[in-house]
């Protein structure tokens, strides 16, 4: 059922440990559902996880009772774990989890927790007298998450290689008078049929004008001959995200579209023949953002070249532009992100072109397989 | 398209704009996504607004520029809107709108701003020498949210119409042999079909003994004679979401499945005839708790008995049982929420039944409209 094996849990809390005594923590909140189910293995919507430096203490309410205690029956068990029923709120819940394992430092995941839930915390803990200090901290499950072990990169591998049959389904519908919305059903059944439990985000059909909305998603639009078609798309599979881009036309494309479609195209190379370990991920962006630019397309290109993938389809690393506020990530192997540059062009159109890569020890490994004619072959 | 229209905006606005006054507030920094549809009908998976007495500042990257253009240039153009483009990260581009607009005390969302970006606005507003003051506020838009007006319950009662045409293609395949994932896919066909932009949520179909997990969402197992199968769905019509549970039988359905189901039924029920303005929402979640007691079921029961719906598939009111944590709202005309008792008996199964209901003066409309049979007329 694509659940880390024990092992596997076991080596991720050792990382998460060491950041708990790097930082002098008595113990970690774990508020993001992705973060939980890394540790734990529990995929619910719900939960809150204490982590210390001897077991992983899981909050949960009535409705996940039953599936955690058929999950520590299995060989995906969470070690050292303890359950703690939530009957109330969370917030109340957490609180007297931490009094009774009295700790008195501890971190939370500030780029997670609200204000409001925090200022609560802090004002009732001192009110039930408690002595805890609570921390912020930042990327600390994250930063462990960023390169992937074995059995992730295998889930990634097979989740981007189902996407071959699901863009062949779309592309067989591409043709005048079919609308968006479709097209955009057809991929999501194709989805399903490929085995994913649902996909990753919502399936984008934009054509013609469109085209030119990054993130449009699907209307009532019909294509007409000419028209560019923005077909976005991703299933989970096992908990972890796949994401494919491909441009293609409704017969015949005009001059422009082959001009955009290859300079797009160029870009997309450009960014994957420069991933290898060190490279930082500014500098992938920097390699498409350069081919456009020198194509005239450099401010027709106005987001970021990529994305990590895992259990969140928009994770670490960021391929963007040098950013004052966010460190350039230097590339591992084991990370496994998109590379997406596009055109917009209002009124007119657009292209994007997607795959997924994986970084290896000398290069990248493209896991998604997929044609890039502008016109498929079917 | 589903937006709201220009003057039912401005109506939203003048409910936030006082409130600003009542709080002594320059400004109001809106986060949350769905807050930020509502009053400005921009619908993008990213923005912040700062909402003040005489403008709505949308600030937004480059993927929406186009998407808000010609939003302004339609009857759903948003009254007062001044748009900044975001360049690099949007905090940054905060602080700057904030300076520009020369504010002093300014309100956010406590309830959505993360510590980190709360501690980041601080701090850098204070090394800019900006004389901001952020006070935290809660529930400014959502309780305005919460009464939903003419234009809202019209897309509410057509989006919770639609499930009836979703449920039959569900009954169609109850029979021995199907997989919970056949009739998940099946169900999301019908969601597209039925001209939903998107489900509201992961589509649960739990058969057998996963019928006893509340939030099991459909596996690899197959249907079995004699199963309850429990099936939750809805979908996305507009913006606005409906959501709705049927638990029917593989026949032949057993005496305790008979009996539970009855139960179940009789309390929601017993819930739905309690529902008129002035009464307090914890005290519909009374009423379902009470009949299931009475039938040896409370343990059973362990979650509320519903959620307000619109344009996110969980909002305010909650109704559930009283919490020192959270005031009890009286419900009004316009509250559309729902109403979903359940049991679960863990290894035997379980029965949710749940529907969508509208406050109107006197008492309320029940807007999903689908048969209860544990056995369905097909």
């Amino acid at each position: 059922m694509g659940l880390a094996i024990s092992t596997n849990l076991a080596l991720r809390h050792v990382a998460v440990r060491r950041a708990l005594e790097a930082l002098s923590l008595d113990a970690l909140i774990v508020t993001a559902p992705a973060n939980i189910r890394y540790l734990t293995n529990h995929a619910g919507s719900a939960g809150t996880l204490v982590a210390t430096a001897d077991a992983m203490h899981l909050l949960i309410d009535f409705r996940y009772q039953e599936a955690v205690r058929l999950l520590q029956s299995s060989p995906a068990a969470c070690p050292s774990l303890r359950v703690w029923q939530v009957g109330g709120s969370y917030e109340e819940a957490l609180l007297d989890c931490l009094a009774a394992i009295a700790v008195g430092t501890v971190g939370f995941e500030a780029g997670h927790l609200t204000v409001a839930r925090h200022e609560w915390l802090v004002r009732t803990a001192a009110a039930r007298g408690l002595t805890l200090s609570f921390r912020s901290t930042e990327r600390v499950v994250e930063q462990a998450r960023m390169v992937k072990d074995e059995a992730e990169i295998a889930t990634l591998r097979e989740s981007a290689r189902r996407l071959t049959a699901v863009a062949a389904a779309a592309f067989d519908l591409i043709r005048p008078g079919v609308s968006e919305r479709t097209i955009a059903a057809r991929i999501e059944g194709a989805i399903r049929d490929a085995g994913y439990e649902r996909p990753a985000f919502d399936t984008i059909v934009a054509s013609g004008p469109n085209a030119a909305l990054p993130h449009y998603r699907a209307g009532d639009r019909l294509l007409e001959a000419g028209d560019l078609v923005v077909l976005d798309f991703g299933g989970v599979l096992d908990g972890y995200c796949s994401d494919l881009t491909r441009t293609v036309a409704v017969a015949p494309p005009s001059a422009d579209a082959h001009r955009v479609f290859n300079a797009v195209r160029e870009a997309q190379q450009a960014a994957i023949d420069v991933v290898k370990p060190g490279v930082a991920a500014t500098d992938v962006d920097r390699a498409a953002r350069r081919v456009l630019e020198g194509h005239g397309l450099g401010e027709a290109f106005g987001h970021g070249t990529g994305h990590g993938l895992g259990l969140d389809v928009h994770e670490e690393p960021r391929l963007t532009r040098p950013r004052a506020d966010m460190a350039s990530v230097p590339l591992e192997p084991g990370m496994v992100f998109t590379i997406e540059p596009g055109a917009y062009l209002p009124g007119w159109g657009g292209v994007r072109i997607e795959d997924d890569v994986l970084v290896t020890a000398h290069g990248c490994d493209v896991l998604t397989s997929v044609q890039y004619a502008l016109i498929p072959d079917r």
